[in-house]
């Protein structure tokens, strides 16, 4: 299996973080991570088809905002905090105190 | 002609903001109108063509950053500062005190 690409930190785009960080299941994927070490695509999911989840795990993946590892069969997310953080500072920290839901 | 309609801040959702901050004309835009009182839409279409940037002005409205009235023929754009700050405090600062460009 090929392994995925990520960015590197000065690669990463503020267009581009904010556009992943703008749609619901998206953030949802990133307020999870952000309370864990690491969770596997299953976990995240919701029970949303395989389908539609890649495709917004690739969007995060593209922003700089998760870091994803094949471990065997599973795929083990992290969030890059620490990356996020040093390019855009404070960015992540003040989305994550807005409240989940309007 | 009819009066530009505006989401009152319980309105606002935090995905519709940062998805409005997600593309470089609209960042720029709000980036500009940050540091006026107001500006016309063609001070600040950087040359766009008007149909382009008239989207672009109804998806910053629509998000609740952009209040537009209509003033004779010109059309004045405000930031709701005060309303996205009451609303998501310390986001618009955030975004606005990262490096324009990458």
């Amino acid at each position: 299996m090929r392994p995925y690409k990520h960015p590197t930190p000065d690669e990463f785009v503020l267009e581009r973080v904010l556009y992943a960080l703008s749609d619901s299941i998206r953030l949802e994927i990133v307020r999870h991570l952000a309370q864990v070490d690491g969770a596997t695509c299953g976990e995240l999911d919701g029970g949303r088809p395989k389908s539609t989840v890649s495709h917004h795990f690739k969007v995060l993946r593209d922003a700089g905002l998760v870091h994803t590892e094949t471990a065997g069969t599973a795929h083990m997310n992290t969030l890059r905090r620490a990356d996020i953080d040093g390019r855009f500072p404070g960015l992540l920290a003040v989305v994550l105190a807005q409240p989940p839901l309007n």
